[in-house]
This record gives C-alpha cells, sequence and structure tokens, in this order.
C-alpha cells in the first residue's frame, strides 16, 4: 500500500484526500494562476533536464536489465528535444481556453429564475498509465487546466523518471499558486491501484491509458467512475462510387501512417462493383509498405496471393501492419459488418454518393465517422480540442477525444428573489 | 429467468437483443413518426381504460392481501383521472423538440475537414421502477421520444397494470411505425435484473427509479452502464443579509410543500447574528406544519423544545416532516456543513450579500444551488426539459434532472475531400 511522492512516502487513500482538498480550493482558481503554473512547469522541465535524464537514465538501465523489448525502451527513453516537447506541450496546454466557468446552457424560467449550467471540475481525476513518462507531464497539465486534481499512477519501469518529473512539476505548480495536493504521483503495487480504483467519493474518475490488461484490472475492481481509453478496430469502406484514387490514398494514411494507434485502420470493405478495379492497385500498395492482407473469398478470387481470414479477423485490432479485407454488394452490409465486429471508434466511407454518405453517418454506431477523409483524424490535437487524454469509444459522458471539457462535470445555478414551488 | 411481454413469454436476453436490433433502426425514424407514436399511445390508453383499470384493481386486490402501506396502495392506484394525466404526460412529451440530430458542436478544421458533433440515442435503455404504474408509460415516452429502445422493469405489485400499459404502448407504437422491438416489459425475479445489468454491448443503460435497496441490488451486479436516480440531503441556509421573511417561506415551502421527494430540504443552517431573530418565527411555522426538528446547542438554547440533532441527522435524507437545524457563523461554515454532510443534490442560501451568494454557488459541489429560492425547483419540468426520468447527482454524463437529451450520446460526422493525415 505504499506511494511516493518524490521522497516521501503516504498511502494512497491519504494521497487522494489529500487531492480532494486541493480540489475544492482548485475548482476557485483563476485561470490566470491555472495558466501560470503550467508554464512554470514547462519552465522547470527544461531548467532541470539534467535531473530527468539522470533519472531516465536510472530506468533505461534496469529496463536492459529487465530485457524490456525495443519498442518499450523507445517509449520509455527521454532526451533534451523529447523534454522540450513534453515542455512545449503544457505551454500549449496552458494556452488553451479554460473550460470552468463556461456556461453551456441558460435562460429564464417562466416563474423569473435565471437558470445558468456551467462547466466545472470533476473534482479528483486519477490518470494509470504505461511506460511512457511523458504522460506524467501532459496527464497533470490537462487535468489542472481543467481545475481537477490529479493522482497519477506510472508503470514500475518508469518510476524514477515520473518520480522526478512529478517532483518538478508538483513544485513548480504549487510555487505558481495552486493549491498544495492538486498532483500527485502514486506509487504501490497491484494492490495500490485497486485502492485507488476504490475510493467512491474521493476519487470522482479514473482514466487508464494503456493496453487490454490494464483495463481489465481496473474493470475488475473499480468502484469509481472509469473512462476506458478505447480500443479501435477501424474500418473504411470503398464505396461503388468512391474516387478510387482518393480511396487508395485513404486506406494507406488510415492502415500505415501508424499502425500502432487506436484510430488506425483494421479493415478495409470494398463494394462489390469497384473491387475489381479498385484491389489490384490498392492491395499492391499496401503490401509495397510492408501490410500483411488477410481477405475473403472473393477478394481472393481478385488477388489469391492475399490470406484466408478468418472469422476472428474481423473483429481483431491488429495495431499492426496487417489488414483485413472484405467485399461487400451494398452501403447496408458495410454498415451491418461495422457494427456487428466494430469497436465504436472511427470509420470511413470513401464515395460520391450523398446517399450512400448519409446512411453511413447515420447507420453506424461510432464515435467519429467521416466521409472522404483517413480515420487517423480522429485525435483531440486534429479536432481542435488542443491536446487529449486519451479516446472514448463508451457512449455516456465523453466519446471520441477526451480534451479539457470532457474533463468537467456542469452544474446548474440557480437566482431568484423569493421563488417558491406552487 | 421468465420475462413477460403481454402474454408471451422470452427471455431477459432475447427481449434485449431485440431491443438492440429496433434501437438501430429507431434511431433512424423521423421525429414525426415517434411523436405520432406517442400520440397513438396516449390515445389508446384513453380508448382502453376498462382493461387498464381491471388490471389495476387486480393488483391492488393482491396488494390487500398482502398487506401493502396506505402509501403504497396509493401509489399503486389508477383511475380515469390518473390514466388521463399519463396519456396527457405521454402528449406533453410528444410536443417537445427532438434531440436526436441536435448539432452540439461544430465547424471547420484548419485542414478543411468539416465537422459535427451531433446528438444521438443512447441505444437500448432499461428502466427499473417500483410501485408506480405511471413511470411505465413516462419511462417509456421519453426514451422512444429521444430515440431510444427500451425495457421496462417494474415491481411484482404492480405486474398486471404494467403488462397492461406495456401492452398497449407496444401494440399502439408499433402501428404507429415503429420497430417491433422498441418497447417490452421484462418481468421475472430478482436473477432477471442481475441478466439485464450485465448485458454488456447490449443494454446501453440502466435507470434505477426507487429506493436505496434497488440501487444497492443493481450496483452489487451491474456491468453495463447506470445512472442512479439521486438521493437528496439538500440544504438551505439562511445568511447574515436575509431577508427573513422570504427564508421563511423558502424554508417552509422547501421542506413541507412535498417531504417525501429528493428536492425537498433535510437541513437548515443559519448564521448566527440572525439566529435570534429568525428562528422563534421560523421554527413556529414549521412546527405548525407538523415538522419535527432537530437542532445542535446554538438552536435549543434559542428553542428548548427543539430535540436534540446527533451526529447521524445531518447526513440523513429524511423524506419526511423531520428536519435538522444548526447555527453557524458564516457563509464558509455553511459550505463546508454541507460539502461535508451533503449527496450533492440541490442546495439554497438565502441572502442579499453578492459576494456570499458567487461564495455558496462556486464552493457547494452539489448539481443544483440557488440563491433566493426553494430547493424543489431542481424537476426536468421547472427547468424547462418538458419531462424527466429522474435526477442525478453523479457528476459524469448527467447531472440534475435528466431530460431527453440525457438520454442521448453524442457522435462526430466528419466530411471531407480526400484529407489524409500527414
Amino acid at each position: 500500500m505504499a506511494a511516493t511522492v518524490a521522497s516521501s512516502t503516504v498511502s494512497v487513500t491519504e494521497l487522494a484526500r489529500a487531492a480532494k482538498a486541493a480540489a475544492r480550493r482548485l475548482a476557485a482558481v483563476p485561470s490566470a494562476t491555472k495558466d501560470a503554473a503550467l508554464v512554470a512547469i514547462a519552465d522547470a522541465l527544461e531548467a532541470r533536464l539534467p535531473e530527468i535524464l539522470e533519472a531516465n537514465a536510472r530506468d533505461l538501465s534496469a529496463g536492459r536489465e529487465s530485457g524490456l523489448s525495443a519498442a518499450l525502451m523507445d517509449r520509455l527513453t527521454l532526451d533534451a528535444g523529447r523534454v522540450r516537447g513534453i515542455a512545449d506541450g503544457a505551454r500549449a496546454i496552458a494556452a488553451l481556453p479554460d473550460p470552468v466557468g463556461e456556461v453551456v446552457d441558460g435562460g429564464r424560467l417562466p416563474n423569473g429564475l435565471d437558470f445558468r449550467k456551467v462547466r466545472v471540475p470533476l473534482g479528483v481525476i486519477a490518470v494509470v498509465y504505461e511506460a511512457r513518462p511523458n504522460v506524467t507531464i501532459d496527464a497533470a497539465a490537462l487535468c489542472l487546466k481543467s481545475g481537477n486534481a490529479v493522482l497519477l499512477r506510472g508503470s514500475s519501469s518508469a518510476a524514477h523518471s515520473n518520480a522526478v518529473l512529478a517532483g518538478i512539476a508538483r513544485e513548480a505548480a504549487e510555487g505558481a499558486g495552486l493549491p498544495a495536493g492538486s498532483l500527485a504521483l502514486v506509487g504501490g503495487g497491484r494492490e495500490s491501484l485497486t485502492e485507488l480504483a476504490q475510493l467512491e467519493g474521493i476519487v470522482d474518475l479514473i482514466i487508464p491509458r494503456g493496453g487490454e490488461g490494464l483495463k481489465k484490472a481496473i474493470s475488475a475492481v473499480a468502484r469509481v467512475p472509469v473512462i476506458y481509453a478505447a480500443a479501435g478496430n477501424c474500418h473504411v469502406f470503398v464505396d461503388a462510387t468512391a474516387d478510387l484514387g482518393m480511396a487508395e490514398r485513404i486506406i494507406v494514411n488510415a492502415k500505415v501512417q501508424r499502425p500502432g494507434v487506436c484510430n488506425a485502420a483494421e479493415t478495409l470493405l470494398v463494394h462489390s462493383s469497384v473491387a475489381a478495379d479498385f484491389l489490384p492497385s490498392a492491395l499492391a500498395a499496401l503490401r509495397e509498405r510492408g501490410v500483411e492482407l488477410r481477405g475473403d473469398d472473393r477478394v481472393r478470387s481478385i488477388d489469391s496471393s492475399v490470406a484466408v481470414a478468418s472469422e476472428s479477423d474481423w473483429a481483431e485490432e491488429f495495431l499492426a501492419l496487417i489488414l483485413a479485407v472484405r467485399v461487400v454488394d451494398s452501403v447496408d452490409e458495410a454498415i451491418e459488418h461495422v457494427n456487428r465486429y466494430g469497436t465504436g471508434h472511427s470509420e470511413a466511407i470513401v464515395t460520391n454518393d450523398r446517399a450512400a454518405a448519409r446512411a453511413f453517418q447515420l447507420g453506424i454506431d461510432s464515435a467519429c465517422i467521416y466521409v472522404n477523409a483517413s480515420t487517423r483524424f480522429t485525435d483531440g490535437g486534429e479536432f481542435g480540442m488542443g491536446a487529449e487524454i486519451g479516446n472514448s469509444t463508451q457512449k455516456l459522458h465523453a466519446r471520441g477525444p477526451i480534451g479539457l471539457r470532457e474533463l468537467c462535470s456542469t452544474r446548474y445555478l440557480v437566482d431568484g428573489e423569493g421563488q417558491i414551488r406552487a
């Protein structure tokens, strides 16, 4: 049950209670103070680069000893450029509009009461993440900017880096006037994660950022609200009227531009009337970029070197250079396929047919539905939110990128002159 | 595991799967068809009054035999006037604006993509409720209007009434063009409730409307999202500068106008500088209306006939003519009391001091915070939402009255001309 903040040791529950007390004060802190705190964090990270790199070197050395994969080692690695990038990220979040206090609805009721529905912070947000130490600062900046206290729980592989990053951020934030307790790093093993996930009434939201293992571990024990960063089995559908050149550029971009992320495409659906025209060139372009192809019989009748897709391939989030390919006979069949096998993340149709575009956008139950654009745009930065803490495929509270507004709740403020109910 | 729809018997899971299929079609049904369906339900209820009363008589007779309390018998009872009221309620919901398709955000991104964030139905909503058979129609009308399929699970004490009401509603709705399966009544015992609450990916939301026992039963087993209708330990704070006549009218209204509901006041806080002026008259007015008073020492030093409040009284939702009363020395102390003992529902300050009003509204972490008005206004109808399915004190998704918009999710629709991500 041990937890680590810089060098002191306090229990998870104590840290969370302190965060709750800080959150009450933080909710009323003006934007200017919060922004100054984020800029102070950014400046301190750059000023204290040697400490950060020294701590990171210790994690990297431990990682080498324990045989971390090259990919994980890369995610773990900090250097001057990456630390500058992290600092610039915090400055960019400081420059965003403050969501707190935003009036999202309001009016005068027939009885003369004036009501406003205003955005308020959620309170205490716990972010649980894996190897990347940059999340320590990204998550802290987003939570603090939205007026929330933040409990950070990184992985043990980045323990030294995270401790130094969080320590620097905490000192800078408190120095700039944020309440003590607004930011804390939570350590400990699996049992401390369980403790955190069960602090009903204290922790207002947990956001796990990591793989399926982490999600399952939290889902099994959570009693506080959780928004799961999404799995994305995303689809691109090439309709009968598609511009085939555009369609090829979109599926290549959606599959290969960054295959390990949730908004990358995993399945290509092609209308049967253009399959013979489209597939030879598109599959060659994909193969050229190292994509392994798995298709149904109709795809394989056009290109016999495509492997046989199994039923499970349609439901798989490969997160790799693998693409499932299927021929369908109509936009309705495409919609049915996506609703059946998809995870509700991001889907795209390439078409020139207005009715097909509309049917696809209305008929598919996913967070983001594109016409003639790559699925890779589902991202808080791309959507103009400035930054995101993850992507949600759940339907309640936040669907799609989770930015500053999604880290808030609302409250009704009602002003009267003695109104009572008849 | 048996479930009852009118006279047929199907499993909960089968009903839910049928509802899921219906929901996909219902999401695209035009407002006019949905509105016509609600009006058809209202007309059919009035036309088939004798059937409804006959079924209700059977529930009432069983209730008498099993010794239901007078209050529960009253809630269970239907008559021509109440059925007309239920029908009018459905017509009023038909007349509300359709939340589906509403654009809540949108714009053009720097890369030329046009995005719209639009309201879409959640999908399948299960409403679990206790004795009142009118909820069968209220809940169905709100869910169908917002484009959601609805699974209704009433209590066994109203089984005959609910079966006839749901049967009439289903026939009328399907006759007016809503997809088969859009509305179903789920029967069975506790195990069918568990089955319902664990249908991940099929049931999109469960709303329990009932007492703490029901909430605990669902919370123990739920794997699908739940919005709990709220408990309300609501406060009225009479500040130093309050108009004392207004303050008395407000606390009397908040306490006695309808004591058994969640937005009724349970605790009165009074600033010490006006306690001696305010309390004698206010407590007399409350006592005259049958309110039992429980106070702290300072209250009892002003009126010794007030009973001693125990620590647990501050945290209690009495839902009865009982009021806890405490003297505090400042608005900050009042805020602290409310944040410590409240349930985050509705609170009121009576004051003429702008700074006190602002501090109270910013400092209290509740869904609705009133200045110079009764807490009893927290209600979808009063707030201009037309109707509500309950009140939420949770911070995610819906806080305050749950109306048509709160029964929806959102989706991003993004239109491009071949954009790919660099």
